[in-house]
């Protein structure tokens, strides 16, 4: 049983910030330690030193997380029982807004081959000039009986799709595969209630490759993560906080939105992030600071980019501390170690830095130290009721 | 709220052995440290620095594990939300076929003095040649109306009795009071439409002292563990496994084929289940191999025994990974500490080896060397999420 934490919640005179480096964890193996174990980090060793670390799983042992899940992790949310489809992260991160009973999906523009299989999954990242004339044309030919369908662009070969109508259901099967040299999947309804949406997405399938028939590259629309908008409660109202959000990337600016962040306006880099944190410091008393280079390089394997990325935030680190805050988490949503080029179930490592917070022996961040240090090994999202009390914001449960 | 696993089951051609050291776990006194740290385990050592160690509760802090939830926890079931009653694993280990509604409980043929006092609580070990007459004079006289009463023997004082007929309850509690110099107890309905049964079973304590009365020990069935059978869902049906049992002893192969596992023709001892493994590997992607002396020793209170057990199982390593299996578990399903001689609470010790499980600093296998381990203090069904992850048979969960 969870503990709600509203009426425990108490106003105080303190900020918090949570830096999340994006698929920060690794692990260590017969050759090396981890990236972060490697990175020269004297600013988040300074953080360790002076305040707890540990290690902490997103979702649950073995659990590989999405962003969604890791993000509502951070923010103290329950990713089992705050579940957020790919289509819905997708609206949020374009800011397109959906209402009760839309039905949204991610699409990726592929390519399959005269014998109808996937050749590629992502149309060669089509260029974004291209990608978006291609939508365009979707979006004026596409045309389906008592459902209104809307394209929206996002980069590359990413496709949002929302449907949008009478007695829509979000309970559709992906039709893409994910892997090449498949067919696409025939769209299925997971229950009888969405036999309608299921012939909806046949009916637009068919349509989309008609009118793509002639497209060198992109001649379907591969869908998945079919979801309708679920309202979550807001940290406002959870904690009592007035959060922002200074992060760069679409998704998780739609994520920390629909747990009612105020998301400033796009910053362009990191710099860019510390100098928007400073503009709006006395306005919010929750930062949510995301930094996206440890992920990106992670999933492409580059394991001295992913050490350089963790070294570009520690030098952030300085200019953060500089605006006083009283408490500091840094942590990831998951792990995206190098070896495997991808996201995994690997605990990610955590610190929080405060007066309060309770100092273990550690003095340096990274997996090795988080392993015995103060905060144990948790769920990700028992990070939030820590912060939270080491921020004063938290009263006594029980007499 | 628990992870249903079983969407996010993909294929692999990769192999899992969990090797199952019955009773593994001790703990450190005034005078020495745990069995497991005393014996001399080369092998087990090394797969302990190559992969991640860590502690593993059964069932939960401070609680002592029976058999069954220790081994349901092993297998990743939560053995809170699955409960087995020890008649229901005494048929599944002697291969008695429970159909729904019918009532099973183990019986121990034990010793009553004149008083009506049980002066030894297994009729001091009746020799099996014995005790099956005895079984076999119980199985022609009892007779109850509306109830077909069936007793198995299993070993020495050891019956299992089932009973089927209509609208029986397995709500009744047990008759052996699990103490000596004590009277049975009278058979009790745990809830009113268990009230005919427990009628049942009265007749039935009733009838066997009758007909055993000129016995000279066994001159009583003391019962225990009513229970009903109870579909698990298989680990094919939660895991997508393929997974075969290698052990010698009857409830421990019975454990295994409630949770769907194809238990492999009874080996004679460690050897013969290495050659089992051998013969059908390539048949199955998952393998239980049971290891009991570390246990039986332990409840001897045999501290020489215990290590000589432990080492005897460090000795079959080298065959196991010349096997070349991707992921090897090495725990046990409850502690058994030589100082009690009795199951204990106390944490297991756990060992995963796999290349992305993520080595720790731990170069030794035991008690003190997994305390700060890379795997943590978990519940014991953690264990099987992170084998299947790092078999790479788990998909990422959310977008």
């Amino acid at each position: 049983m969870a503990l709600d934490l509203a009426p425990l919640a108490q106003p105080a005179e303190t900020r918090i910030v949570l830096v999340v480096m994006d698929g920060l964890g690794g692990y260590s193996d017969s050759q090396r330690g981890t990236e972060l174990e490697e990175a020269a980090t004297p600013n988040l060793d300074a953080l360790a030193a002076e305040g707890a670390v540990g290690l902490v799983e997103p979702v649950g042992p073995g659990i590989t997380p999405g962003s969604g899940p890791g993000h509502l992790g951070l923010f103290g949310y329950d990713p089992l029982e705050f579940e957020l489809g790919r289509g819905v992260l997708s609206a949020a991160g374009l800011e397109v807004k959906l209402n009760a009973g839309d039905v949204a999906a991610r699409g990726n523009l592929a390519t399959l081959d005269s014998s109808g299989r996937i050749t590629d999954r992502r149309a060669g990242r089509l260029p974004d000039p291209e990608a978006s004339e291609v939508v365009a044309r979707l979006s004026t030919e596409v045309k389906i009986d008592g459902v209104e369908v809307e394209f929206v662009h996002e980069a590359q070969h990413r496709v949002l799709v929302v449907l949008r109508g009478e007695g829509l259901d979000p309970g559709v099967a992906d039709t893409d595969p994910q892997v090449t040299l498949a067919e696409p999947r025939v769209p299925v309804a997971l229950h009888a209630s969405a036999e309608r949406t299921a012939d909806v997405v046949s009916q637009l399938d068919e349509q989309v490759r008609t009118i793509l028939a002639d497209h060198p590259r992109a001649n379907v629309l591969l869908l998945r993560g079919f979801d309708s908008h679920r309202a979550l409660p807001s940290m406002q109202e959870r904690y009592g906080l007035s959060p922002a959000a200074v992060a760069i990337y679409p998704m998780y600016r739609g994520i920390a939105r629909l747990v009612g962040m105020d998301v400033l306006p796009r910053p362009a880099d990191l710099d860019a992030q510390l100098a928007a944190l400073k503009e709006h410091w006395d306005r919010f008393d929750y930062f949510f600071l995301h930094h996206k280079g440890t992920d990106s390089t992670g999933e492409d394997g580059d394991r001295p980019g992913k050490v350089a990325a963790v070294e570009a935030l520690d030098a952030a680190i300085p200019s953060l501390r500089d605006l006083d805050p009283d408490v500091i988490v840094v942590t990831g949503d998951h792990s995206t170690p190098t070896q495997m080029a991808a996201h995994s179930w690997h605990p990610v490592p955590a610190l929080i830095w405060a007066e309060r917070v309770g100092r273990d022996e550690a003095t340096r961040f990274g997996e090795r130290w988080c392993r015995g240090g103060g905060l144990g090994l948790r769920p990700t999202k028992d990070l939030m009721p820590i912060a939270l009390a080491c921020a004063g914001r938290l009263a006594k449960y029980g007499a």
